[in-house]
């Protein structure tokens, strides 16, 4: 059934009873919820311990090329990049706003793959939906508004301080790369393919990660969304502190460094959309954090007192396109 | 200056450079904010008191067609209809995180306009934007998110029992009546034509009236956002209460009357947009809001025990267009 038949508000019906099948009485968020769906706002019971919100926003056409993706996946990926906002600061996420600008001849069918998955990723997380919008419009756009706690701390981009080292979890460079495959500038056979696909459209967010870092003692952190280069740049300009490091220490996915070989460094340097966490902190706190986390966690370089807001990367022939990150004005 | 001129991080610096311009003090929002735009998250000081929060999307082509508007009311406008949800909780608004997708050929000082407007509304009623994201996209659509509290209690769709009288703040139609003039559906005198769209692009919430609503002891409430009849039918399907109104009772923009004569009842009812407030209390109640409020507030019916879910307007002809309200959908 196409939403056209259905209309607005029989496709929020089934979005709500959606929502409704994923309450979970265990959930902090489900705990706290007042009212969800079905009034003007949502509303919940309030909290002392500091409050943090993002959001992000994916369209169809600049975020994500049709017949690349499964509704399901698109629902995942859009749920872990709020999520990993989130992680970023160190915090625990409760609540979504889930608004959804969708053609009139899309399957109801779709967006409800969409919804579910979402729905999965933010459970998984401790994240309730807790109402949202729908509107028609000539393409899809999704938007999500994350809120949740920080209150154990948080890693902050202005908290890096010469001295610190540079690490980064997991590996890099695989979402960035099934982009540049999507778009047909880069081939790889079809294992591989699908491996990087499964990293761009479902990344894991360094939930309980970020919030293990600020209880081992970091205080600077970024997710990488933008690309290392361009997310470290952030930290820089933010902390006024210049970084330097090493490419041969970059974490690169491995099955794209099998597959592409030395071009890999570019996607793992400048990709972006990995979604793992780029830190600093002094070597004694990294070794702490790498020793307390289930996932690799790889020192790549430091922070250094002079050229503030830059990063230099060693190793490289200095021509590596495209560090100054995704732009999306970019040609 | 175009858009893909400047690119994404100009703007967004130009945009925070207009968010810390607007920076106030004495407003709560900024009080509690410990870290606005900059970091991966906003984050501020929690509260103990209930909070809500609403999310709104205007697409342009959808909500807005484009040459009827100046870039600031449409800000004034997004953030109008977010507000007005508030409004209708009866709750006091903090945060806004704001979402904006562009044209890469959208003028940069376009851009500034449309987040003057924005700040401007919201700063009117104590809010801080904290945050937001910005993309490309084929079209525009802004989407604002907008947290809030509702420490004194709330205003629910549930709430309205039989015997309560159902009142409108306001006036209705304007706003309706509007759209149909912008899609060449109704012809108005030039002056006419100006006051209508003063009343769609620069709405006023009722953010104090709603407030006070609750301090005198209205239970229900709903904003007038799809029309009369389909907003009261959501209080009278969330409340498993039917109601009658009266469509002589009915409030009708005097302009709009006084131009369009009997016609304009049909905006009125089904118009939307118009973003009263829409409430049921006892009479004792409604009369003492009425005297507390600067505004004018109409008795135009009341709540029934009978046909649960449904609105019966007397002294209609039973054939008002449209009475199911506006409906994205609907052709």
């Amino acid at each position: 059934m196409k939403l056209i038949d259905l209309g607005e508000f029989g496709l929020i019906a089934r979005l709500r009873e959606a929502i409704e099948e994923s309450r979970n009485p265990e959930l902090e968020s489900w705990q706290r919820l007042l009212i969800g769906t079905g009034d003007d706002c949502a509303a919940w019971r309030g909290d002392p311990r500091v409050q943090i919100a993002t959001t992000d926003t994916l369209v169809q056409g600049v975020h994500f090329l049709e017949g690349t993706f499964t509704w399901e996946e698109l629902g995942h990926k859009s749920m872990a990049a709020n999520l990993s906002d989130i992680a970023a600061m160190g915090g625990a996420a409760l609540y979504a706003l889930v608004s959804f600008s969708l053609r009139a001849d899309t399957d109801v069918a779709d967006v409800l793959s969409l919804f579910r998955g979402m729905i999965e990723e933010g459970t998984r997380y401790g994240v309730a939906i807790e109402g949202g919008n729908l509107t028609t419009a000539p393409i899809l756009v999704i938007t999500i508004a994350l809120l949740g706690n920080a209150g154990n701390g948080m890693l902050l981009r202005s908290a890096a301080r010469p001295g610190d080292s540079v690490a980064v979890t997991g590996y890099l460079g695989a979402s960035g790369a099934a982009v540049a495959v999507f778009k047909q500038e880069l081939d790889v056979d079809h294992t591989t393919k699908e491996l990087l696909r499964q990293s761009h459209f479902r990344p894991t967010p360094r939930i309980a990660e970020g919030q293990e870092m600020v209880r081992l003692g970091v205080k600077a952190a970024v997710d990488i969304s933008d690309g290392l280069i361009s997310d470290l740049t952030r930290i820089c300009e933010a902390s006024q502190v210049g970084a330097r490091i090493d490419a041969a220490l970059v974490p690169i996915n491995p099955a794209l460094h099998e597959s592409v070989g030395a071009k890999s460094l570019e996607y793992a340097l400048a990709g972006g959309e990995d979604f793992e966490l780029l830190f600093t902190a002094p070597a004694v706190v990294v070794q702490r954090v790498r020793a307390a986390l289930g996932i690799p966690v790889t020192v790549i370089g430091e922070i250094v007192a002079e050229h503030p807001g830059k990063v230099i990367v060693r190793g490289s022939t200095g021509g590596i396109p495209g560090t100054t990150g995704w732009d999306h004005f970019q040609k």
